[in-house]
């Protein structure tokens, strides 16, 4: 059976600066793996080097028949130092734009995507009220460059990663939360040495990952609107909006309320921040399910990913019903994958969330594109290099890349315009 | 009345990695240019984005006539992070050297020109024992990879800039030396602000600058002598060297004892590091006269250049003279060159300084090239933009090129190997 997607439905995949550029010597990141004691199993380095080739990687990219290229802009490459701009990344990020249009794909482009410039962090970091002025400027400057050639631009990804990343570690008495390693937390000592490492001390080090209490939260939202309204008074007609991470928040029998505290701790209380936003970014990796007790354990025998998520592709169309339901803007799905060696199941699970997908669109729910996570086998932050959530394969000790099964699955579904249903 | 030239004889200009690239901001000069009270100028930011345009720039030499190109290699692109070498530097330098072949042009690399990693300050610095270890190790990584591609290579360049400056600045009361300004000298506190930027304190700061003391001086020696063996450990067949700058060091009546201890402690004193070097790279600007009070200022009247150099080409044909007295391997004139807004005057002291040059040649002394410092007006480190030193002139607000007279002179005199004397 054929399923049919919309005509200029958006087929493409995603990637993060900090994660596939390599050398983002001036991030907070780049502090954070470096510190002493750091809790991140590798460093970056080069990652894949695409700040290089990015060339070869879009010309592959539109070989499989992909139309649609999601990347960040690295903001510590853009503003070095606290209002000195580097015209020569901005002619960088010019040319991998324009490299997207000679290959016929469309770009998608996140102004931030986690890391952030160490200066940053001499000024007291995500947490300082300078915040929002400071980002809708490096917009601005962005823009007034090279805004003409960004059609779709999320200001920020996944402004709900905070909340969620405290509702882990709260557990373990340490708010606000900065990583994922349970033992870096509890012996928050290689922050210090971070915070060094970015020309300051720890009462100033406040990364994106730990903006997770109230009043941080609505330098967030103040981060957001500043930026788009920047964004937009330069280009009105560059759609502009946010991405989240959802799961598909489930319950079982007397976990409906802790469900529901759930749905609107990730999900609700952000809806204000959406206000004149153009569409509204969803992303999605697997379901958490909900008992009276709190979450519950995927079912003995349940697949689970690299990464510990239960193998769940009916989310992707769960999450999307859900969300819409609050929406009154157009959704694209801007990430959705899974970290596994057997590239077989990537091809599943793709194309198992693409029917629950199609499904929404059958219900009359606007989706406008599928934006895998991710290109290329990358730097997955404090996982390093050992999640694989790539479409294509990296050789680093050559950089030579290696399509994989899924890459050309997507991409004859993209070129088709059509799932068959197995 | 026509000079001629050796076949062969290597013919261009020069450029330093920090100075042309841009964004080095892992590099200890770049924290010195964002520290508090800083004596720069002007930031670097992406001076003339040649880590960029490298290629076109390379072609516009070629353009020109020149047969030769001198550059740096910046060690805290190739070396990150301690131990950390970044295959991404190194590919980017294989490219500037293929690039260099392709247009007929003969690299000549300088493994350090002023600039080191902002870590190396976390571990004491040029005073610190492990620099010899660990910058041979540094250009073991590049030369394995692409040393094949390098006939010339300079350690390091003015190895003794540092005890120049300690001369000029002792009389101040402040040893070791850390920059030009006199008022920055004497009130240190901006050092405190760099060491802080580096993720280090003040005792651990020593940039190559400060390094001018006898213990230290040693230091260099092993750093010279380890990364030579190192290098030709690798590629036997390239040639390699040092640079220093040298003043034409002349007295009057009652100087010339001190004019002799000023040469003892420029240039002899260094003789012995020299010691199994292939070539001598000689770096002149000037002369500096010397009376029985001390070094005499320039007569009222003399032609005095942007530096405050009296205009004295005079100075490269007598240096030349100098120095062979003392050596047996071949000289490369690797920096002559004149900060002045009036082109025609760096015609005039090009053509002087080469007739200087020639006539050196007719003594039987064995000079293998001249080039011309340098290529591009630049970052002239504490004096920022202000200073012109360059054949081609840069609009920085566009990077656009501009090309001087003086640079088709010295393309022309390259071309015909053959200087028409006035």
């Amino acid at each position: 059976m054929e399923l049919h997607f919309p005509s200029n439905f958006l087929w493409g995949s995603t990637t993060a600066a900090y994660q596939v550029e390599g050398n983002n010597y001036n991030s907070d990141f780049w502090a954070e793996e470096h510190a002493d004691g750091s809790p991140y199993k590798d460093k970056s380095g080069d990652t894949i080097d695409h700040y290089r080739l990015y060339r070869e990687d879009i010309a592959l990219m539109a070989s499989l028949g992909l139309n649609t290229y999601r990347f960040s802009i690295e903001w510590s490459r853009i503003e070095p130092e606290p209002g000195q701009y580097s015209r020569s990344a901005i002619e960088h990020y010019r040319d991998v734009l324009e490299t997207c249009y000679q290959h016929g794909i469309t770009p998608v482009v996140a102004m931030h995507h986690f890391s952030s410039p160490k200066w940053l962090m001499r000024m007291g970091g995500w947490a300082s009220p300078e915040v929002p002025e400071r980002f809708a400027k490096y917009c601005e400057v962005v823009f007034r460059e090279i805004g003409h050639l960004i059609p779709y631009a999320l200001t920020m990804n996944e402004i709900n990663l905070p909340v969620m990343l405290r509702e882990i570690f709260s557990k373990i008495g340490f708010i606000p939360p900065v990583g994922i390693e349970r033992d870096a937390w509890v012996a928050p000592k290689w922050r210090e040495s971070a915070a060094k490492l970015c020309g300051t001390t720890i009462e100033n080090y406040f990364t994106f990952h730990m903006i997770s209490d109230e009043s941080s939260i609505n330098i967030l939202k103040e981060t957001h609107q500043k930026a788009r309204q920047a964004i937009k008074r330069i280009q009105p007609n560059t759609k502009v909006g946010l991405s989240m991470a959802l799961s598909d928040i489930q319950s079982i029998p007397g976990g409906e309320e802790l469900a529901a505290q759930k749905w609107h701790s990730y999900f609700r209380q952000y809806l204000p921040m959406l206000e004149g936003d153009d569409f509204f970014g969803l992303q999605n990796y697997t379901r958490e399910v909900y008992g009276p007790e709190g979450q519950v354990r995927p079912a003995e025998g349940a697949e689970l990913t690299q990464m510990g998520y239960e193998f769940y592709p009916k989310a992707l169309g769960n999450v999307i019903r859900k969300v819409s339901k609050d929406l009154s803007i157009p959704i694209m799905i801007t990430e959705h994958g899974i970290a596994t060696d057997d590239d077989s199941r990537r091809v599943e699970f793709i194309g198992k969330a693409l029917e629950g997908l199609q499904a929404c669109l059958d219900e009359g729910i606007d989706v406008r594109g599928y934006l895998h996570w991710t290109t290329f086998d990358n730097f997955e932050w404090q996982s390093g290099y050992s999640m694989k959530f790539g479409l294509i394969e990296v050789d680093r000790s050559t950089q030579e890349r290696k399509v994989k099964e899924s890459a050309r699955y997507l991409g004859s579904i993209s070129q088709l315009n059509i799932l068959v249903k197995k």
